[in-house]
């Protein structure tokens, strides 16, 4: 793993060893707002309170025996691949590879607010994490913040799951042990991590993480809103080769890589290899899920003579939105989903 | 008028000249985010749109030929008195003296509204002044970005006039001519000037200036959440000794000022001439409506040798809100309304 930040851990994976459809655990990326909590797994619970007909609060043996529910997800950080900003912008510099794809087991957040009965007033459902600290640069809140972002009532009642396993295994303590939000679709910002409290509430949150920062802005000059980020934008990315790598003259190369989207489906990943001046189909590959990565692979004849080539990979998803080949600056530091050049040298 | 920034103008009035209930036009403090916009009287107009059943546009001698209404109101900026805020805080460094209050003629917006016909899932109202440009730091939005501000949909069809004239005058081009919105109640950042749209919406509206600017942090590390700067708070400000003033021992002096606050009235001023040790009634002036400042004076015994003395005024609305002695550090840099320490020089 490349280490993005020592303390709190930010961590990605190496995105040229992408070997398979499901992301192993420990190549799977860690992005932490604060040091990993201390929780105290015997008096650990779970609230749920708020707009509700009478809160709730479940230990940790009260919902590993409640029916439990798979269901796969790929998991894209906001900021991933900000480091191919030019000029430079503030945050994380991830590369490629704080994106990952893994089964999830735990519960339905639907089926734990039908026994807290929402009320009628309920917008928004806030998750909120045990993880807080100080934030140091205003406009920030004084004293310490929690972690914590919200999900319209309707996405929460729908498929926004609760995990306590990660491909099989108990959530790992980086990856939110002992319960983690499951946001489908959404970056993986929204999927909170070490949740200890479910609020709902009756009108827009505009908590810290989904104004200030994880916020884009929309509607250019003419009425220009903060919006927070959710939905994952439609983006394929190489693995291999990487940047800068040589390969042969004359040769058929496997460029490889994935792609993925939010609320839809990938249908189309094209690859350019003359930075943009044309652009051949992909083959996707078998394993396909909703809210889950296509990997893609495309067998490419390397030119004949040596020289620089610019590779870029562009995915389609079923809503017909198409990877853009620029940079939109109103999303700020996030959702950089612009097809992502990688240069290559090719030798004798 | 005290300059605080040259281009663009942002002036307020020396609040040692206090001298009547109303503040004449030349001495009402002038709040700019952007250069006084050109705009071009004949082909002006303001738009009404968005979620409406009609879209409508209005000429200025339309809107003069529509049956007028006059009202009176105090604005302050949300940023008055943080040239106290210690250590300093970023933003125009304001005195005591960003504030006036002044009579107000114009059309009623509700009245504008109902010619439009607000459709029933209207939640609120933008109001789009013609002033614009870029913001320098992040985060913003990229490109030019006008000034705008939204009301609740309530109280635009409620209270909020959209003013030609100012104390029976044209409106001045610093304070928005030809037309600018006087929202009563509310800190002066609401009033938006140079109005050329207003724009019905349905969701919240969260543009630059009410979320990463003229916003504040409610409710703790338990989920605090950025909130749009709305409604004035109760405060006193003593307007006479000024800071260091040298007063004579053993006489008779006049303390004055005037008091205001948001959606109710002032119904107590207190004085301490003790730092805060001891608190006497000071006597409201007889002018009074609502959403206006009282004048109020205390003749104060001074003591009968020389010294330093620490005079604070405390306000009390019929809410029962009492202006509190410490700032509370989650409203970052506006809403300063703790008591304010004048401190003075006791001479023979």
């Amino acid at each position: 793993m490349i280490i993005r930040e020592k303390e709190p851990a930010n961590l990605e994976m190496p995105f040229g060893l992408l070997d398979g459809w499901i992301t192993p655990n420990e190549q799977f990326y860690i992005r932490s707002h604060f040091p990993v909590p201390e929780v105290d797994f015997k008096s650990w619970r779970l609230k749920i309170e708020g707009a509700v007909a009478q809160p709730v609060e479940f230990s940790y043996n009260e919902l590993r025996a409640l029916p439990a529910k798979t269901l796969l997800a790929t998991l894209e950080c906001a900021g991933n691949s900000r480091v191919f900003l030019v000029p430079k912008v503030k945050g994380t510099q991830w590369e490629l590879g704080a994106i990952g794809n893994a089964e999830w087991t735990g519960v339905s957040l639907g089926e734990l607010l039908r026994k807290a009965g929402t009320k009628e007033s309920a917008l928004a459902v806030v998750l909120e994490g045990a993880d807080n600290g100080a934030i140091a640069e205003p406009p920030r809140p004084t004293g310490k913040v929690h972690f914590a972002r919200s999900v319209p009532l309707g996405k929460a009642m729908d498929d926004v799951l609760l995990a306590f396993q990660m491909n099989g295994q108990p959530l790992p303590a980086s990856h939110g042990f002992p319960l983690r939000a499951i946001v489908p679709g959404w970056y993986g910002v929204a999927s909170v991590k070490w949740l200890q409290r479910i609020i709902v509430v009756e009108r827009p949150f505009n908590g810290y993480y989904e104004t200030v920062d994880y916020a884009f802005w929309e509607g250019g000059a003419a009425g220009s809103r903060l919006v927070p980020i959710t939905e994952m934008q439609v983006k394929a990315v190489i693995a291999r080769p990487g940047s800068n790598e040589a390969i042969a003259a004359g040769e058929t190369y496997r460029v490889s890589g994935a792609a993925w989207t939010g609320g839809a489906d990938v249908v189309r990943v094209e690859l350019s290899t003359d930075g943009g001046g044309s652009w051949q189909s992909a083959s996707l590959g078998e394993e396909a899920a909703p809210h889950c990565w296509r990997l893609w692979e495309f067998d490419w004849q390397t030119p004949a003579t040596p020289g620089r080539c610019t590779l870029l990979a562009r995915a389609t998803d079923s809503r017909g939105r198409i990877q853009p080949n620029e940079r939109d600056p109103d999303r700020g530091t996030y959702m950089i989903n612009h097809c992502l050049p990688i240069e290559v040298e090719i030798g004798r």
